[in-house]
């Protein structure tokens, strides 16, 4: 066990003293990267100190990104090159083109993944096998532009049920993924326009339509949605928006806002929305609000949709449905694109919702995510932070916002929880530029989290915030 | 059977007659889409002409396209509709949205699809079987944005041996078929730029770069390749070529254009060449010439290659090796992007490659697209039109030229061509505009096609070219 003398303490308190000798031992690395550091209790009784000093050495340790702990493990020590370079702000191959996946969590509210464990893997292999063995020679035709016939009949089909959309196979294209969808939308409708994207909002987007070409503008929301006056205000000719359950503010847009969003697209000569349904399968409570392209005459709205939060995102499919007149022009100048999904993928998908798999997956998971998020909310009812905490936006989707009453910024909370292995964003993070906001909201995205894993991550996360106000208070 | 009187038969002759009967007919759906029309012997015997007129009748109702003919079934009806549509050039949805495949050929020359039949799919399936057993957590786990690691590993392998290229994994971009990657790169070089692509060449290249905002020159060949004079005085900054065969001229660019070329890029700043190496595989003979990659010190190239040549287009999966300054910048600026290809397939493919599948499909191949080659050579020399025909650029690839001797246009060759169920398409199609060209160079492409196929459209052609010089020497 690592032993440090005493003596040469100065003036350095027990513990500032501990502190050193550990982060200078993982500088000069004789404690190596990962090594485990001996336990709070042994190592106070080595030291002949208390577990308390030795608690708060390694806590400021945690702190500064020296050492991190595994709940149940202990304490390790860190990779300090990987912080260096981090700091740095360097992009090397290394590290971000090889990671497979990334550092892993004791909990991640931050994903916009699907619940792995709830993907039905035994179903879609058995329909994938059945493609394998049925469809030798559909497998290797090409299908049309578009998709596959089946899959968009399928998809179309899908919508009317669940959506109340009639819309023709024809008006669908399937895409690999909904990034690949914005690139063509861009194509379609032009780089020359100006594209407004939601703000606070899911980042990607504006990246896909600036990697594009295209000017974008982000369009502050209020408590409906996305605002009209600024869209005006802005000149924004596309605006990308997220109605049914926007990320990651989680708010659902009102019929009225809706009306409001239709008449500002019929305004202008060509205006458009994109409303981007990405998790409205998943909407909990409550009478399901009509789609913006369900009340649309006029031929303004595009649909976009993907099969990556309701089935898996390794899946890379989503879809878009376009208006008569945007299909149209879709195919005369657009067509000679090949449908970028394997059409043994595309087959397999069709499959799997034309027998209904897919309307059992949705329900089966829906009941999932409603305890997910029930068990979530109790929990912190029932944690000691309760006192600081409102929850938000709970009705609908994969996340809502946990509103939280800290006495420090949402960056610094979240690197705090980030060292006890808990990843947490903040809502300013998911803003285009700075915001002075004052209330602290966090996204809690709850879809790929276990009872155990909610249960100990908010039981950590509610020990930092009674941890911070008490430290506050004792400072006062 | 039809009966038609020959009473008011007025000037005409009588095949003039009875081609206008049955084009009324046809016209006016008494003889519906698709009917058979009786053949030319007892057509004759009924009407009491003879089957000459009746076969002079035909051919021009074929010519015309009101009929068509399969072979050893008869004459059938076309249908009018779509002959009308297609004439006004309109695309509406129904027909180029929701048309699988299109129309059947007796035998399509100008297809560049891979053999259906030698798709390895026992194999495939195999691996596919053996992933979703093995691999439950990693299939639902996303790659980094470059593609799974041991997809661009084994690719990595792969070039190594097959094109003794040193590249890294992580140089490896993964997507959803070249199309896809052309999009990626306007994005990475910027569609400012000058986008040079070859002329004759490869339509869609030029289409995606347009589609993506990029401009775009159409650089003439000669006969080693694109004109390295013509990029300096068109200003090209990236140059799409395909040097290891040219598609379609089937040409390969020698060593010294290839140094040639790296020097043209070396000179400017910002110059860069896209490799598009997408048939390499297939080289029949002779010593293969080094990739521009394997040769450019100066980070000027990017490698492109897909696997719709070498396993099947369906699966729409290809890659792109960046130079390390480009990659580093492809990490910073678009890494955001997700892999578009379904993880399942990425793990599958890396499989067939590791596992030497991919090594044994390949020289399979190979050897089976030599003897196409060899049995359409043959079959040439062997037919009627031998002293017509000229078989240019035979050595690599599945595709060689066939100039012809013919006293028409390409377009109206081909035009009589696929009324007789044959599907070719002259290189004068694939010049971005009209050229004036003295020769009749005709695309085979032979990697779909079965030797029945090969002998009866052979047959088919040779049969027209001599029919055509016939008539010309008649009318003179």
């Amino acid at each position: 066990m690592l032993t440090y003398s005493f003596a040469d303490i100065g003036s350095d308190s027990l513990y500032e003293h501990l502190y050193k000798c550990v982060k200078k031992d993982i500088i000069s690395r004789r404690i190596k990267p990962g090594e485990k550091l001996p336990s709070k209790r042994s190592f106070a009784k080595n030291l002949g100190i208390s577990v308390i000093t030795v608690e708060n050495a390694y806590n400021q340790l945690i702190d500064e990104g020296y050492i991190y702990s595994i709940p149940k493990k202990g304490f390790f020590a860190a990779d300090i090159s990987s912080v260096t370079a981090k700091k740095q702000g360097s992009v090397t191959g290394e590290n971000v083109a090889m990671t497979e996946g990334g550092r892993k969590y004791l909990a991640d509210f931050s994903g916009n993944g699907s619940n792995i464990e709830m993907f039905p893997f035994t179903v879609w292999s058995k329909l994938l096998r059945e493609c394998l063995t049925d469809y030798q020679e559909e497998l290797l035709v090409m299908p049309p532009s578009g998709g596959a016939l089946v899959l968009r009949r399928a998809i179309a089909e899908h919508l009317l049920a669940f959506r109340n959309m009639t819309v023709d196979p024809e008006q669908i294209i399937v895409g690999a993924g909904t990034e690949y969808l914005y690139g063509q939308l861009v194509q379609l409708l032009g780089q020359n326009k100006i594209y407004g994207v939601e703000n606070p909002g899911f980042s990607k987007t504006a990246r896909v339509y600036e990697a594009c070409g295209a000017k974008v503008r982000h369009i502050p929301l209020d408590g409906s949605g996305i605002c009209v006056e600024q869209l005006e205000r802005e000149q924004v000719q596309v605006a990308h928006i997220s109605p049914s359950h926007q990320f990651p503010t989680g708010r659902i847009t009102p019929i009225s806002r809706r009306y409001e969003l239709l008449g500002w697209a019929s305004k202008g000569e060509g205006r458009y929305i994109i409303e981007d349904d990405y998790d409205s399968e998943f909407r909990m409570t409550g009478k399901p609000i009509p789609t913006l392209m369900s009340i649309d005459v006029n031929e303004r709205v595009i649909y976009l949709n993907t099969f990556s939060k309701s089935i898996s995102n390794t899946i890379r499919m989503s879809y878009m449905v376009l208006p008569r007149h945007l299909m149209n022009e879709y195919y005369r100048r657009l067509s000679f694109y090949s449908c970028p999904v394997t059409t043994l993928i595309q087959l397999t998908a069709a499959k799997f919702l034309e027998k209904g798999y897919f309307e059992k997956h949705i329900n089966r998971m829906r009941n999932f995510y409603r305890k997910q998020r029930d068990l979530l909310i109790e929990t912190i009812k029932a944690s000691p932070m309760a006192a600081f905490a409102e929850i938000l936006e709970e009705d609908a989707g994969l996340h809502f916002l946990l509103r939280m009453d800290i006495p420090c910024t949402d960056e610094k909370f979240s690197g705090i929880m980030e060292r006890r292995g808990v990843k947490l964003r903040g809502l300013s993070e998911y803003y285009w530029q700075e915001e002075n906001r004052n209330q602290h909201d966090f996204l809690i995205n709850y879809s790929s989290l276990s009872g155990e894993q909610i249960t100990e991550a908010i039981g950590l996360i509610s020990r930092e915030v009674v941890r911070l106000h008490r430290n506050y208070t004792e400072k006062d």
